[in-house]
């Protein structure tokens, strides 16, 4: 699967408070696929500065950046492409030589799912959740044109402040939807291990009305909320989708190459095992 | 032969100015033989106390350290232990933690080699060299119980510096050397690609007197000096003792695994194709 690493081998890391399997798997597979002479590894540190230091001074090619590092990074930064920028989050970072390119590939992401999707800008959109990916799917809903929305936040500073960033309401409680809307969750409700592992974001009532029921949770592949939306039939995006896209645009910036949406598909599944 | 990494795997690097291929080949080869999840991966840097941060803050395992760097890192690290204090040089940092230790191996394989080959302390010494590994090799001499020694170097203030601390003459010309001396070369001199590639340290004459000749030249595996040694029926030691020697002992101090002599060996000749 992996080639034999050498002097010329291209590391490109992955920086997280705690790493998953997701990514390592993902383009470890994809490179062997490819033929590509790299080579990716997941870390963690209690020292960001340094391991940025690090990523700048032994040349590692890219790194991912997941919680609780996406906005303490931006400091340590040469330059801020759009994606990241629009929000203030980096979850990718490209190194050319010593300059450190800040991207945010969640927010990509979710930007190609909504024109995959072919989401309705004139639907009503209500989302749940103000972290650091809430940003990155609110302000690509935002900026794709979804004029009307409601953001869900306990966290009234971010969400009253994401909110109005985006020209939506914000509510700390459960809204009710209007028939027709997106329900999006971007909350850990429904992960698999955490606090609310059989919750749902939403409300069957709300499921059943809803548009598109889309949950950025991965882990599992099918979700409380996903399974229930199947169930009703509706039409549904998966937080495994929103994870290959965006580490398929990470390995477009790293490597340069595209790989086929076959080699994408079988990355994912072998990432997924 | 390189096993699949995931985030569980751990890294061991090396830092040089010009990356070689040994030691990648060496330590990936023994990790798959052993079974062990652990991968290596060469890199040089133009930044030295960013890269040293680095190993500190992705709690990289070991690092290899090679020119130019071998005194410089010496202040960015916690401890020294006594191979690499009694010469003031490093090339190897075991991490434990974020407490970084630093040793010579080295100092330990050149003392490994004296006992191997039974060389005898009574006889003179005659050493060319007073770079890094030319102190190693001294001090190893020296510690042996070698109290006969001259030190032959260009470089007036290391080469008179080393000769003292060791209690042996300096000498800035190839000197006459009397009949049993061992022969120790540790400048470039045979050099594969280098400006003396052809040439040879010792003369034909001080060559067939000698009681050993021993190269650190690594590179090709018979130099001019071995060859000539070997034509003359001479007892040699070849630089790829000394960097497979070196390699182990670092082996050992990452990984806490010994190899067998036979996965040694195999290693070597997987390491020098």
């Amino acid at each position: 699967m992996v080639r034999e690493i050498t002097r010329d081998t291209t590391l490109c890391m992955s920086l997280a408070g705690r790493p998953g399997t997701f990514g390592t798997r993902f383009h470890n597979f994809l490179y062997g696929e490819l033929g590509l002479d790299y080579v990716y590894k997941a870390f963690t540190t209690s020292d960001l500065p340094g391991a940025i230091a690090g990523v700048r001074a032994l040349g590692i090619r890219g790194c991912a950046v997941s919680m609780p590092f996406k906005e303490a990074v931006i400091g340590l930064l040469d330059e801020l492409d759009a994606s990241a920028a629009a929000i203030g989050s980096v979850n990718t970072i490209v190194n050319d030589g010593g300059h450190l390119k800040a991207y945010n590939t969640d927010y990509v992401a979710i930007q190609h799912l909504i024109d995959r999707h072919r989401l309705d800008p004139s639907r009503g959109v209500v989302l749940r959740g103000s972290g650091g990916m809430g940003k990155a799917v609110a302000s690509a809903f935002r900026d794709a044109g979804f004029t009307r929305g409601v953001l869900v936040a306990r966290n009234g500073a971010a969400g009253a402040a994401l909110a109005e960033r985006c020209g939506w309401t914000w509510s700390p409680e459960r809204p009710e939807s209007q028939p027709g809307d997106l329900l999006v969750n971007v909350t850990p409700i429904g992960m698999a291990g955490g606090a609310e592992e059989h919750a749902l974001a939403f409300t069957p009532e709300q499921i059943a009305a809803a548009s598109t029921v889309f949950d950025v949770v991965a882990l599992p592949a099918e979700t409380p909320l996903i399974r229930e939306a199947r169930r009703q039939g509706r039409p549904v995006i998966t937080g495994l989708e929103v994870i290959a896209l965006q580490a398929l645009e990470q390995f477009v910036l790293y490597t340069g190459v595209r790989p086929t949406a076959e080699q994408v598909a079988a990355a994912v599944a072998h990432a997924r095992n």
